[in-house]
């Protein structure tokens, strides 16, 4: 059976799951197995090692991370896996995200975060490329992604209304 | 032949290359094919739709994109190709690539780029990204990948000199 | 008859509208003939592409383009007519506009962009710019424009009230 | 004789002319008349207002002011003329010209300045668009400026050197 | 008599008032008079050469200017008139007036404005430091000055309360 | 005599003076007697307290405070004396003398400082607003004060050389 | 007895109770004497020599010091003391917090205040870490702390809610 | 013996030890026994895990972390220690420092890092911070700490010179 996840969404806390939330949906829509997870940096560093080390044997393909402020959450599961790892910066309550922008996607030559925009449109979007990712592999997810965007190309009306 | 590239590396001018060489090197390094173009978005727009468009077709997997100030290259490519579409900040001479680092990662829903770390950081890492997803289907370059982190970490000394 | 339109008001998206609608309101009293579209440079690349080449010659004299986050429609429309190209940033949810300002005014040399200030004040002032590029070469619109500065000026009170 | 200028450029002081001399470059190069004059907002008040309410009886079409830190000049002169003004925000050594850009782009609505990117890049572009503007009802002006582009786009290498 | 104000309070329109207004009650609690008016440099350029000229030879001592977005009142204020200025940066709605604070704050050398915090803080304390300045030469003012400051000090409680 | 200082330049540590010493000879040129001593708010938390709270009796008639980073030297100063004090933000070596700006402007409501531009700009600045004040009451210093703001009209070249 | 306060809370006013009874509230419950002071250094700045230079010797070991804006609280706290000052940053209306932040953080070499992050979460980690400076000396205190984090570690959920 | 280190000074890489050693340097003066190692939070995530586990159990009291960019380390230290963890921003290529700042003091409720400013004064405050929490039992770190605040406070000169 092919149900076991390739995509795992894991967030800080359960205050980033209205954001992260996004991304499992996209996920779904597009046919990808996925699981989601919080695993708290901070919190739970011991999860966090448990969860990155094992993550490619457990199969898993693409992990996305969600996380605000000094987010240390995608950057420290890149350090643990090869796997490519997605930073969805999550809006701060003080500096509007650009704390978590700057924390997730500065990281240093050799460990990699690719990392979306603040917010809701970044969580969409980590599940789109994570999509893009499995559908390199996976013709079933590529029509639902070609589909998905003719769909978004053709939604966009001529005219604004109002 | 396994020669065709499969990661296509693009920038908005030769200005970049010094930075975006780095992603090559790396993808050298990790033994994935790559070819590097000079697009501009801007001077070269219809360049950009037939790189865009065809990048598929031709067998790249992934595409890394740089520019610097207003970047629209990697925006721009992926709302033209449904490949993972990485983009690097390219530092910008006046506001040090903040500008490159907005322009490229607050991408609205539907679009994603994978954004790096400014500069040269950033290209390493696109490079050893873009290698992580190649990896996901492709042993040997998955072996070189392990091999380098193991490298990279080996290569932290105990104690700073000096 | 003259009510082809001389100025396209193009967004990225119908939530820009709210904000755009201020540039429309201004080119219809001043008696500029205009239209409105929207035009994602994400989501609809191949309309941003025809909508910019045709321009021109379908009478346009000026393109106003409001997009925001990663805002790529000015960029992308300049790079693809020689009309000049106004450019609004409309203000984004996380890092009020800042964002939408950088990416539409850093354009690199060769591909100009006159960027106005974030959200309604921008949209309002693009319209009036776009009528001061017409109005060398219309003096009704010139003297539309003169009325409108001069009830303006008349329109400021002495003494604040309250 | 067609050689009274078209086109004037304004700046704060005399250590704003390495930057705008880009502008009136362009405009040599396009064949549009121009003239380049200091008028500090500051220092000069009364040349500034004298400057600005006779551009359009001297036959200006267009203005570009360039100023740096607190940048007055673009506004206040917008404030004074009918005519299209476009901003050039001049780097300042404190704050990288981030001063500049946002007093100029910021302004009220009412007064619209076309502002264009921090610095040299932002010099040659307010060039081309005053030469954009002027185009419009000159054809020798439009056919250099459509030749211009046109070797701008074929001075794009295909790939990358060094 | 000795009612005729010796310091006047300017700002860009209406909308600044609720913020200026703050500057006026102190005044008024100082014993210095004053008077308040809407200048706008933008909207009404030559009301504003004219406030600014005449203001020494009207008896003013100090101008306290106040204004918001690309902020020119001030400084253009402080072009044309000998007396200290001093300017209030009214927040903005798109950047929480960072535009204002540094339209008004970074005046090249030879024309100084002394710059108070951003909104109703700084409106307050424009007020303080202009009857500063007066107190200089008028023995109530600065009785009241210091009663005002004595008060402000026995009004802080110990231990924080609820 | 009248050569006991009436304006005292306090600054926060000696690496401070090549910038702050232009707050002095402006005062040198202006004939306004001055005095420029070290007093670091951090360092000699006791020698502030003692200026700043001697300094009316002493004759002063206005502070010049200059300070970097963390600048508290200005804020502290108003906050024990009821002269009006002027502060520089010195140019700070990570950020720009954005924070040297923000400590020293962002005062809370009840304790004014005027805050001028970040570095040489700002202490020149700071001297001429001092001038400015003492001139309201000395005709001599109101003369000089004149005669410099006339030659730096005049020394504004009307055309821009090289 | 031992119940005379170890750590001093102070903050600038009353409105920064909110947020800073979040510090006093962790140190009830880690067990750790403490006071709640109102301490402007503005307003009251010999209310803060009088408690900075008295700390030591009355028992205090930790100071914990919250203010905002031109936040100068607790670093001229730290100028008057040896024992080691904790900051707290207070969001403010119209910068959120950055100006707080860097007021208090960016201190010259030779006095440190360690500072938290903005807000409420820095309150609650003020007092935790002054809670674990305290427990180098304190067992009780040190299992207190144990056993937070501890609760805090398995109060994490698996999998978000909702 | 009293050499067994109680400050451990860690960092993410070789380069950041120019930066560092002055934390080191300062607690050699202060006689405090402290180490240096190279630990980082992505290339060595073990080594982090391992030294932060067992720092308590080895003597150490305090630990100070510094890094650049997404600068993990000590907040991902601070979440494996019980320790008071110090965090010194190492000043970055490309953001000045701002991308390490907020990386750093950002952290979540529940899990602090004391911050210093960034870089070298940053580096020298991260070891006297170190020391004044020794010293708050430990009478010769006292006595040294009181001895150079002292030498710091005569060593201000009273009058700036050149």
């Amino acid at each position: 059976m092919t149900t076991s996840p390739t995509v795992g969404i894991i967030m800080g806390s359960q205050s980033d799951w209205p954001v992260m939330r996004h991304a499992a949906a996209i996920l779904e829509e597009m046919g990808v197995p996925h699981e989601a997870k919080i695993v708290s940096a901070h919190r739970t560093p011991d999860r966090l090692t448990e969860y990155a080390k094992a993550a490619k044997a457990r199969g898993l393909k693409v992990i996305i991370a969600g996380a605000g402020g000094a987010a240390h959450l995608p950057g420290m599961t890149a350090a643990m896996t090869p796997l490519p790892v997605l930073g969805v910066p999550v809006q701060s309550k003080t500096l509007s995200g650009l704390d978590s922008l700057l924390s997730i996607v500065q990281m240093p030559r050799g460990v990699p975060v690719g990392t979306l925009a603040i917010g809701e449109a970044g969580a969409v979007n980590a599940g789109l490329m994570a999509a893009a990712i499995i559908a390199l592999n996976d013709d079933a997810v590529a029509a639902k992604l070609d589909a998905y965007r003719a769909a978004q190309t053709d939604g966009v009306a001529e005219v604004p209304e109002g």
